[in-house]
Formats: C-alpha cells, structure tokens, sequence
C-alpha cells in the first residue's frame, strides 16, 4: 500500500517543494545577477511585492476583498512574517461589506476614506466612524461589516492578520447566501436548523437562505455578492447609533486610535512622520505592533536608518518612490571545503514602487527612500516593542556620529575627525533633500 | 559524498513527504465525496479521532497508558495544535502507575473512578486523592505515580501534553526495570553507579536492577510492566499521609482543583455545562487552557455556536452523540488564471460519537451536538485566554441578535424583522430538544 | 512552466531535503550501532558538537569568530533549540573586533581573558570591562565593539543569538570595507549617499570607503579584516571612559553581571557551581536562560540528576571530561501493526569532552559528568525559569530518596528500606570521588 500511493506522494511532494522553494528559485536567480544590484524595476526582488501579488477573495462592481501572498514564501530571510498576512479591502460610496467572522486577529486602518465600522458580540454592539488614519483591533471570531457612509469617497482599508487555527491561512464565514457564497448557517443539517429556530426548514430557507421562491417575491432576493449597495436612508440610520471616534480617540482602550491626530515623531520641510508605539496603546501592546504613516514632498530623501527590531511592511498609499534596502547575500566559497568559512556580501535590494506596492523591511536592514512624486505611506511594525530608529546620516538620531573617534580612526580609512565631519555634515535630520545643491 | 546519498535522501525525502502528505492525502479524498457532507461514519473527517487512533505506550492486565495521533497529521486546518498531544490512562482497581516523569508539561484529569496522585520532588512530596472532574498540573520533569485506590471502579485518565524538547513528541522515564522496559538509571555506566551509590555493582544490581539471583529470591523479582497490582494495606498506608484535594479545592494555586464543584455556567432540563477558565485559576492561566466537562440528556442539542478564539479538543466520556461542525474548503477554480481568485465552499464535517471519540473543533468553526443517549464529554480549550462563545440561535448569548435589523434587511434575503423573529424564535438557550413537536 | 521547472525543483528538493535529512541520517546509523552506547568518541552522538561543528564567520592572525552548525539539524530530540544559535570569538592581546550590529538578540560571556565592550545607541554609548564569568545582553540591531586590552592574554566570548528575521540564522552588518568584506553603507546608491552626507561622492567614496587613492596615501588604506590591532595608547584612552562594571556589577538592570562574584549554589572539595537564573537578574527573565560556570577537581563526578524544564548548552572552557547522557530511543516492534505498540529504549549517549566542545543536555534526560582532569566548563540553560535540578544520587537534593517505602516496595526488587539505604548511601552531595576506595 505504501508502495502504490509513491508516485501520488512523490507528485504531493513536488507541489510541496513548489511552494516551499519559491524563495529558493528567487535567489537562485539573484545569485546570477549582476552583484550590484536586482534590476531597477524589483521584480526579482524578495522583498518587493507588487499588486499583482494580491490573491482576490472576492470582487464585484462595489468593491473587493484580497490579501497579499504569504511573505515568507518569497525569501527565508524574512520567514519570522510567517504568521502574518495582509488584506486589502476597498469599497465604492454607499456600500456594505455583510457581516462576518474570521478565525484571524485583525488590525485594521484606514487609509483613506471614512468608514462605519461596527462589531457585534452576544452582549451588544459597537459601531464607530473612522477616519484617514483610524486603527481598530478585530479580536478573532468577532461579528463586523463596514459601511462606506460617503457619497463620493472611495474607501481603501488595510488590515494585518494573524491567524489562529494555522500559522499560515485563515478563513472569512458570512452569515449571507449570495451568488457568490453559502451562508455558513447552511453548513447544519435540516434536523439541527429545525430544532435551533424552532420553526420549520421551508420558512427557515425563505427567510435565510432565500433558496426557494426569490424569483416570485422582489424582497426576498439573494445578494449578488458580499459588498453591496445601501440606501442613504439606511446608512443614515446606522450612523446614528455610532460613536464618533474622532472626539474620543485614545479615551479608552478599546475605542478605535487615530495616527495622525497626534504630534509628528519627525517633521520638516521634506516631510512628516506620525507613529503610535505599543507603549502608547493598549491595543498595538496586544498585538506587540507599531503603526506609522508617513508624508514625504517630492524629491526629498528618508535618510538612511535601520529598526533595532521590528520588521516593517509598508504599504504605498499615494504617490511614487525609490527605495533602497542593504542586506547581504551568502558568497560562494571557492576555499577548501574543510576551511566552512560562511561568506556574506553586501547586496542592494532597490524597487520603484507605486499605489498599492508592499514592501518589507528586515529588522536591522539599512533602508533609505526617496520621493519622486508626493508621497504617503503607511507601515506595520511586527515586533514593535522597544523598537528603536537608528540614523546613520543627519544630525538628530545618528548612531555613526557617537562612535568614539579613537574608534573611527581604525573602522574608516580617513582619520575619525574627518569621517566625523563627514556624518554630521548633514544639517538636516530624518528628512532631507534628495538633490542638493553641492 | 552528497551524489552518492542522492538515492538514501530521496527514500527518506518521500518517507519524510509521505509523513507530511497524511493531510494533503486527506483533503484529496474529500475533495471526491460529495459535497453536501463527510461520509456518515467520519472516517475522512480530519477532525474526528476514532479510538484507534490512539497509539498504545503500554498495556497489561491492569490497564494502558496511550497516546493520540498528532492532530497537525490529520489537517493543516489545525496546525496549531502541534505542540499538543493527548495522552489517555487506564487502570484496574488497586493498581499503580509506578514512578516517572516525562520531557512534557501535563495536565491531568480525571474523566471516571478515582486516583490518589503523588507528585515528588527533592524537598517533598504532595499527595492528593482526586474525583471525577479533578484537574491538577504536572510540570516537566516531575516524577509522580498515580494509585487506583478504589476496589471495584475503574480509573480513567486524560492527559494534555506540551512537550518541552521537541514539539510533537515526548518520552516518560521509568525508574523502574520491568519486563517491558529498562530503568533509566540502568543508563549510567558500573563506574558511575558504583560511585553514585557508593557500592559495588554487584549490589546495586541487586537491590535496582533485579537481574542476577531474581529467580530464586521470591522478594526481588521485576515487575512485568509500569502499571502493578498493589495491597490494599499498602494502599491505606499511601493514602494515609495524602491531602483530600476535595476538601480543599481551589484553596491553593498548586493543588488539585474541581470542574464540577462549581455552578455549571449553562444548564437547563437538556444539559448541564461546567468550565473553569485562565481568569479563575492560576495552573490554567500558566497554561492557557480552559477545562469544561458537559452532561446533556438523550435527545437534547447543543445549540449552534462558536469558540472567538479556542481551538476545543473534545472527549467522549460516556454516551453517544451526532456531531456537525461547519468549515470551509478551498474551491477549484475554472476562471482566468490571471484572477487567482480564491474561493472558500462550505463544508459540513458531521461524526457520530461514541466512548473514547476525540473531535477537534477549530476556533470560529460554528458546532452543534446532538446527544443520541445520555452524554458526558470533556472538553480542554487551547488558547483560551479571553475565550468567548457566540451562539448562533436562543435566546442568550445569540449573536446574530444583535446585528441591526437595518444590516439584516440586506444580509437576508427575508426582512431584518423577520430575521430577528426567526433568530429569536427559539425561547430556550444553549441546550435544547433536538426534536420538538412543531 | 510549471513542468519546465520540474528538473529544477527536484533538485532544490533533494537539496531541501538533505538539510533536513541530516537528523534523519543520524538516526538512521545510531540505529545499526551496537545497542549499548554511541561509539566512545562521541562522532555519531547527536548532543555532542566537537569543534569542527563551528563555521568560521572571519578569522585573521588577530582572531576569529565563528558559528556552531544549527542544534536542531542534528537530532529531532532538540527541535526547541531551532531558535538558538552559539557564536564563539576569540582575540588575540590589544585588538579591536570593529563596530557592528546584528539581526539577533545576544547573551554575551566572557569565558577567558579580559573585554572592553561598548554599546552604542544614537543617544550615547555604554562602555564595560567586562572579566571573566561576566555576561551582557545586547539587544538586536545594537552596534557594538569588543577590545581585548589585556597586554598578554586571549581573549574568549561565547554568545547565544537568537534571531530576529529567521529562526535560524543572523547576519552581521559592519560599517568598515575591509579586504574581507564591503561596509553596508555601500550598498547604498552614489545619489543617496550624496544627499545623505551632503558631500560629494569622491569625498565619501575617500573618507569611508577607501577604494580611491588608498595606495598613494599611508593613512587611508583599509583594513586586512574586521579583528584589527590597536596600539597601547588608543586602548588607554578608550578605558579612560569605560565604566568598571567590576565594581558596579547587579546595580542595575542593563550593565553587566559578573557569575563568579555570588556564593557558588553547589560546593565541596569536589567542585563548585556558580549560576545565576532569570528569578535574579532582568537580563536573564527577558532572554529566560541561566548562566552556570562550573569547576571541578579531577577525579571528580557530578551526581546524575535532570534538570526539570531547561535544556542545557555545555561549552567546556578548560580540562577534559567524560559526559553520560541517559535517553531513550524508539524501538522498532514485530508485534502485529495494529496493535501500533511504541516502545522506547534506554540508550546512553557517551562523548569525551576536551576545550571548546559543546555538549547538549535535553530537558529532564538524566546526565553525569566525570572530571579526567581539572575542569571548567560553562552553560547557558534554556527555557530556565522555574527549572530545578533533581539529583539522582547523593544526600541533599535526591528526588529518588522522597519516594515513599511503599512505592519503592513495589518500583524495584529490593524492598523500600534497602532502596533508601542504597540511594541515600553516598554521603556527599552534588559532586563526589569519582573513585571511591570501596
């Protein structure tokens, strides 16, 4: 028996090493690049994830629902993002995203837009609008829909997951039958229906499940799909009932937090960078994540820095950049095999990236960006606590510059004075600009 | 050297795949059965663990000591069970469990009879004599040896293990020799023993190991196996000197504590629901378990309901009962491959229950049971910190509730108000009768 | 495509799968080997890692620094180790090991000689002179530097890494282009740089790159290595600044601590055992390891005993041992299939340990070591808090000498009394004469 199912398992086996060596055919082919860099457009780049790189879960004319591919199947480098993944959610005006659970704990933010955002348990509800900005954790197996009350205004929603069944997946259970899914209530047999709304099965399929006469009956007719159209009249009342977060932000803990009602931890002329730590929220303490939103002009330069622990995702939200990332690759060795001397050389990951566009950045990876159009992104921070922002340029936070010069004078081939000069030379901090004039 | 081990690593690779494929191999064969359900027996059912399922350790006249499959072998819906596995014991009455301990946190409750359990440690030992629907934590490395002390109930046993050395797999150490195995101290070398003991070996053979000279001293013959038969003077003499836990339940973090001492949290004519959570005690917040044990009359059924955050390891104890439970599966798509739409199809997982059954219920995954004899099942909840059960149907904690008729009017195909009439029509909560005269 | 990539795939696969196999292969032999014992050099021992098992990360005439091959590639016993790494350096008298950071989180002890290490933070910087048995924590993405001052002696450090990005593996990122490797400013593009240190290219390329011109000018050519020498008087002036943690030591919560200066836990004529565990010092609860450095005389013997939950990673600093580990293994059955009977076996895993051998000891595995010649040898201790160490010999701290006479009665073939008077015979405790005369 074990014999006959070999080529089955040696077929299952295969389609496992697919998947399993995504990341190792990505650096295969790094490897026969040119060693200064992976080519200008990042598509070879492990940590470059472009909106092709999106799976749809669900689509129609008023939106879609989709999540990113799993990040540690594109480099090993990364592998500790194995139990995150990212969806996208984006709505037209006067739309519903139906009520579901997932078993995943969500984080979610507004990236533009504003949102109706209600969750339902067994002792009552909340409802809260949310603005550019707004952050609000999704305890997992909770009961949410999110309305798009504007009408005018596209919604744009990102959310961090972290599933809790399995590392990698999770699933979305709505209470709906549309066209395009079963309500998970049909998932019980008859007998149990029957006996848990105490009714019986043709009145508990019209009023639920809508399988039988919705072609007579104009109300009683299936939905097309998960998002869908609402009246003004409807929304107006659902608006009623809900707390306006915006005038109690950060009053208690479990109300939803706006990034960019707080000071700017860096500004300048080139640009604004808005953070909340999990030392500063309960709910980011939870899920040991900071989230940042960033403003850059165009042309001005994020100088460059490395996180001392946190793993960032950022997310494009507007505009256009260059980013420039520094990790190492393993050198093949040509000394003699019993020497096992390991070998790292410094490799630059550079991408283009625009809307949409996901990029991630190790802990303790250099990175610089630079605007070339006006720029706002959005970031995650996975491993937030105690995270620290070290400079390497720039006069504020610059970690070179506090070297002693005894020091420099044997890291540097120039004498530790001049290579002082040198890192302090830029007066700016954080921000500076991209082209000046030397 | 590594061409000539090519074919050695491709056989153990496809082992290694084959160990691997048991789920893939699983969800192959559902994705050929019907779609409306699991076979009636649950025999494909990843979730359902039928007695055989369970690998035997040891087993003699007096009882068994065995452990249950890996959970993460039958279904990648579940892969965070993979640091968990179930251990079940049996015993005879007036009969021992001889001394041990094992590279694995425990805890340990009693399903049926009685057990005086004794843990030992260099500066002590605590006895306690536990009931049915007593727990007690066994940390790592503990010796403990466990008494039935009764003279015609057998004792039943249910273990959780979080194995510290490897995540899947631990192993007991016996000081005994028996014929069944070796005592770990028989792993020491003459020298060190003989230096340990400061005795010669000859003796320490002798008085340890029983292998010289056993056949003709009556008094110093092995045991056949870890589980023997004990004296009833004996078993006086041991439960002399033990703690009644019952006496005392609750009364300290460390000792032995009772599920069904307190008020069951639901309960009416159809069944009673007892649990103890991480917030109510402190060997259960150390392991983030929470402990439930459920009585329900023959013909009563368990309300459609889910866990937000626990995956639920269930026991049958004693009855029968018909189980549904609700997921997804990933659907096969025809469209453009350019979409790399996913697409989820819900999945009824139905098993008929019976003595000794284990059934997984993943969190957020809606269940209902229907008890076919009178029933009693014990449940362990893993991750269970902040737990909450949502039903589906009743009058109490009914979710779908609480969701605002406006929402409804649209998640339905019938009106908000008649949703909220059908959802509320069921006037019992929790336990109700599977049959009711309509 | 798919099938285009096949050839590639099963290569990768197979690759894959040697790495995994590794444990597998060991498996596989220890499994032909004779039943008693692995062979006496401990070769096929799979807790036994002799100093070919390092990798050399850079070595020069000044030093090296080097990583011992992953834990868990080795047995599937220690699979929980898969987050740790061991690195070792070693420097010769008045050198620098130039300023880095890494993706890793470090425990850092000084086995030999003596350390000036400095941390430095955008803030400031921290400098120790660190002696032998003191240890530091440096968290990820910390840039550091160690000088070894001493005019005549080696200096020896060990650090256990856990990192951030990969379970597995850490990079170190230095700031110096060396013969042996480029600075990871480098990697940055001529643009970013420019604006960075608002300079021009030739004039960075000059001061920090050397690559230029290094040829003509004496004082800006780069260096060999990353170990580099240091002349007196620049050592001189970097200790000016130092901060004697020698005299500060347990003050406070971030500086160093030194294992030496408390009261050894274990000490006779025989041996002495300093430790200091996550319940004494913050550094230690936030990595939860336990540090122990123990002497020994030769002749000596460690009583067997387990440690209850930690697994221990021994490095032997000087002198010459004889290790007993005491495990099991699974045995293959003949018994019917169905009975699916696992049975384990007593297996001693043997080695002879010399200076710079590392050895591991899986949680609650029984172990004795015997000194051939005077010893010192030190451990870090995962998994450490609440771990206790259960003698299984000797007078104080015997777990065995705890169990009631009743039980004794029954677990071995002597009666209890002459059990206890054998298991309480040796009248030291902890470490005794290897060699008692009898």
């Amino acid at each position: 028996m074990m014999r006959a199912r070999v080529p089955l398992l040696l077929l299952l086996g295969i389609l496992f090493l697919a998947s399993l060596s995504v990341s190792f055919g990505i650096v295969h082919r790094e490897h026969q690049q040119s060693q200064e860099e992976s080519d200008s457009r990042g598509t070879n780049n492990p940590f470059y994830f472009n909106s092709d790189r999106f799976h749809t879960l669900f689509r129609n004319e008023y939106g879609h629902l989709r999540v990113l591919q799993r990040f540690d199947q594109r480099s090993k480098q990364i592998q500790n993002l194995e139990n995150y993944r990212l969806v996208e959610f984006k709505s037209k005006p006067n739309t519903l995203l139906l009520p579901h659970h997932a078993d995943a704990d969500f984080l979610l933010v507004v990236l533009n837009g504003r949102a109706l955002l209600t969750l339902v348990n067994p002792d009552g509800r909340d409802s809260y609008i949310l603005e550019q900005g707004h952050a609000q954790k999704i305890p997992a197996g909770t009961i949410f829909f999110l309305v798009n009350p504007n009408d005018n205004e596209n919604l744009r929603i990102i959310k961090i997951a972290t599933p809790i069944n399995n590392p990698h997946r999770f699933q979305d259970f709505f209470l709906s039958s549309t066209e395009a899914q079963q309500s998970y209530l049909q998932g019980f047999s008859k007998n149990v229906l029957e006996a848990s709304f105490d009714s019986e099965f043709k009145e508990i399929n019209r009023v639920l499940f809508g399988e039988e006469g919705q072609q007579q009956q104009g109300e009683e007719s299936q939905q097309e799909g998960v998002i869908v159209e609402l009246e003004r009249e409807q929304i107006r009342e659902l608006i009623k009932h809900a707390k306006s977060s915006s005038r109690r932000s950060l009053s208690s803990q479990d109300e939803p937090f706006n990034l960019r009602n707080r000071k700017p931890i860096y500004s300048n002329k080139f640009g604004r960078w808005y953070e909340i730590t999990p030392e500063k929220n309960p709910q980011l303490r939870d899920l040991d994540l900071f989230i940042s939103s960033v403003d850059m002009k165009e042309g001005g330069l994020l100088l460059p820095h490395y996180n001392s622990k946190a793993i960032v995702i950022l997310v494009i939200n507007e505009g256009e950049a260059n980013i420039e990332l520094v990790g190492q690759r393993e050198q093949q060795q040509n000394k003699l095999q019993e020497e096992q001397e390991e070998s790292w050389e410094v490799q630059r990951y550079r991408a283009e990236l625009s809307e949409d566009d996901v990029f991630i950045i190790p802990a303790t990876y250099p990175v610089a960006i630079n605007a070339t159009s006006n720029l706002n992104f959005f970031a995650f921070g996975i491993n937030a606590e105690n995270n620290q922002r070290n400079f390497l340029a720039g006069e504020k936070d610059n970690v070179i510059g506090e070297i002693p010069t005894e020091v420099l004078d044997v890291t540097f081939p120039a004498s530790g004075e001049k290579v002082v000069k040198l890192v302090k030379k830029q007066s700016d901090s954080h921000f500076v600009d991209a082209q000046p004039e030397q």
